[in-house]
């Protein structure tokens, strides 16, 4: 984080994984970047890796992620469409109770706004009262991860989201940090108050080569949006976010692990709640 | 803010005022203080003063506050029901397209969790796709205060909103200031995304002798929560919020300035369209 | 300081002034702006002026800086030598035990550096324990502004400092904050160690065009310097910043207020001492 | 560094290796604190590991910190006498073109203002030019780490510093924050300019009971000092910070590694220095 602040400047993919997986994925990270072509000189690499704790469903003391599986990772990445639901670094969170795990969604600007699409990538661990779109899902289905009665808390909180929010807007650092902010009023949209204990993390960056800052330039030649152009990127931020954390959940799959199992959310309750609030018809 | 942020520390009420009027009433602020029994000898004061842009409504360029009127407002100040709707700093504001104002809320938590109090207040002036508790209101009104549309945005966005936290519960400085963020995440319940020339601010902070500091003290003797006993405040402060936001427009009156007219929001509407979309009947 | 850091964008000449003075001098600023030609419309300006507290020879309680004066100093505003020592808002400051004031200097790179020029200019009004490029000058002429031995401090430190950091080199805003840290850097070597009290503030923006925004561009065509030329301007900052306060220091004369006489450092003691520490001679 | 600043907890001792050993070092230390007793149900750790590259003289790609030199360090932590030089992560540093390493310093507050200890210890390892309270021995001995000359920098900077400061005050998280940024200044006073790779960082704790955080607390009653208490501590920050880099230097031994030979500083040129310009005799 202290590089990206004080640089701007993402050196690496960025994995997602589990709380106590991090320090062996950013070592297999850093090693598999220090042997593709042309890095054979360098000594320095500050790899970015998010996490979430999914130790209700994996028994993350174990640290079960191994170089192997980041390698296998890293060399099945594509565009194209992105698998959620319950995988990867998805695969053992828990959301608002149910099922978490990874999920996406976009916006594309109108052309006469830019046109730019921006879209994001959630990795969903946290907990709240459920509302979609407005509808109160987690209160019409009993779910409430993080109780509100009588009894105090017993941990530290209800976990975590981690957030990468990308474009293709020519945006300097300084608006995708900004960018990145409007994720936090998607998040707060599905019902999180972001309890004590969340990391709550978003991520921005620009894939618009106008930005990009070539290796050995002395000087950059930017063509980057005005901050006045920026509002309608931030709603799509907002939206994007939003409608991710849902996608997280309507396609995540029950998973057992440690002994427990925790659910899906019903896909077919959610559509009857929905229906009865009309989010449906809008 | 520097002060807020370095010493944690609060010298003066906090005054709302409009954006070209915030040096005037500062300044009316410190002259008021200076004269206060006891501070004879005070060369130093950090005055807290916040603001929106109201220029809409408002002749604002004239900086028509004077000091009188903040003397008046700082000698009619007292405990009790707080004024809401078309008053004070929000006589001349505007909120995703009708008349804004001030508007408050609070949340009592449960003896179990403390039985802590935390209140909002703030001054409304934004833009956004109103929501309430859900129900898409401004799209069922046609109401768009920034405009989604093919045309690029003509000015820097669509106005601020200021957000003031007080607690009863003892908190550090660095929980006010993780409360106050909680503050966004009510906004953001409202529709707002947080528009490019946004200057949203939130105050937060505590009413506690706990944590009081009295001015000659070299030890401060504190007893402060434990941060795990701040996710219900976490919510209690997103409620709030978004509650206090609700209540701005909805005590508003129409109101005229600059040779326009800014409309309260239909409250009958309203209504029909919460019953329509179940809000009411949750 | 929130609209610098969140749009990168510095609206109004920077004043300096007094600590209860800021407002009545940001007004007045903003009233000088709102009459320019052009400015018709313009119904938001966020004015930037910063203060030291210089209560102990100025009568600060009765706020003396009143419009006239700021008007006075923004239409007699030009190029070319800058007043240095008891002026302006350098009047009544006092920097380790002796008169302070407004100092300046500069660094011009060379050539093949980017030839840029890095000014600093200073409002000195702090304590420590002076040295002077490294020689003792504060302990041989027994002068300590803050006090080692064994009493508590009496107050709330010993001052601050305001730092204003310019550039001809095209920077974005956020290799200027980068910049403006190295200020701090500068202000250590003098001997300072940021007392309690200190509110010091350092500002820095940049002159060239390429990096300049039009009013209402929606793209900004940037030529900035990479981040791996920067620390040639780091060092320029630091060294023009120590330079700075040395000047502020030997341009001030003695100044009498509130019953009181502050008096300029002895410069030939001064230059004793710099003799007998060979810093004269390296 | 995202859950000192939000949570202001230290959950772990303090690491210090090398860039590209972060991770198999915050790994290790992860398992041996899985290990300790009382620990079978933990699932959550932010492990602290700081780092600066050694590269130079250390066969970094190859990341040799292994969990059993973590471990092995873990076990040989003891109170008493710190080493110095050129040992642990100091092996293969480089400060100021001579061999750097591991340095120490501490100061002990008078007892009318506390008596507290402050201590620092530092892995120096970064560029400018040497000067050693105030005498300009990175000039005398012809050592410039960057060269100020017409060339342009070839690379990213000159390295960075890992400052770690510790204090039996009772302080709050955020006085130790403030506690830390004075380290800043104590570097500026060796000559340092935090060249633009610098990651220069630094972590500040109290071990004082009193504000010690019971893990199953829900109210903290700490006894904490004011703010008007930390100039003392500030100033003593700022010269342990500068003596403990000296010592790093004094302290270190000529090292080979990767074929090349970093020396260490000539002692007797110091001192002969050091002499010249009196500041021994001061």
């Amino acid at each position: 984080m202290t590089q990206l602040r004080e640089l701007g400047e993402l050196e690496t993919p960025i994995l997602l994984t589990c709380t106590l997986c991090v320090w062996n994925a950013a070592d297999a990270l850093v090693g598999w970047m220090l042997e593709q072509p042309g890095m054979g000189n360098v000594r320095s690499i500050n790899p970015v890796v998010a996490e979430t704790n999914d130790g209700t469903l994996n028994a993350i003391r174990a640290r079960p992620v191994r170089a192997e599986h980041v390698r296998a990772a890293l060399g099945a990445a594509s565009v194209g469409r992105v698998a959620e639901g319950s995988v990867g670094a998805g695969t053992g969170t828990v959301a608002f109770g149910w099922k978490g795990g990874i999920g996406t969604s976009s916006r594309v600007l109108p052309t006469a706004l830019g046109g730019w699409t921006v879209g994001v990538l959630v990795q969903s661990n946290f907990g709240g009262i459920l509302q979609v779109l407005g509808a109160p899902v987690g209160k019409e289905l009993g779910q409430y991860a993080y109780k509100r009665e009588s009894q105090p808390p017993a941990d530290r909180g209800d976990g975590s989201i981690v957030m990468v929010v990308a474009t293709d807007a020519p945006l300097s650092d300084r608006n995708l940090e900004r960018l990145a902010a409007r994720a936090i009023m998607g998040l707060a949209r599905t019902g999180s108050s972001a309890s004590n204990g969340s990391g709550d993390y978003v991520l921005a960056f620009s894939t618009n080569p106008k930005v990009r800052r070539p290796m050995s330039a002395r000087r950059l030649a930017t063509e980057e949006l005005a901050n006045e152009e920026m509002s309608a990127l931030f709603e799509a931020a907002v939206e994007s976010t939003e409608e991710a954390i849902y996608n997280s959940l309507f396609a995540a799959t029950a998973t057992t692990g440690n002994g427990r199992t925790v659910e899906a959310i019903p896909l077919d309750k959610v559509r009857a709640i929905l229906d009865k609030y009309r989010v449906t018809s809008r």
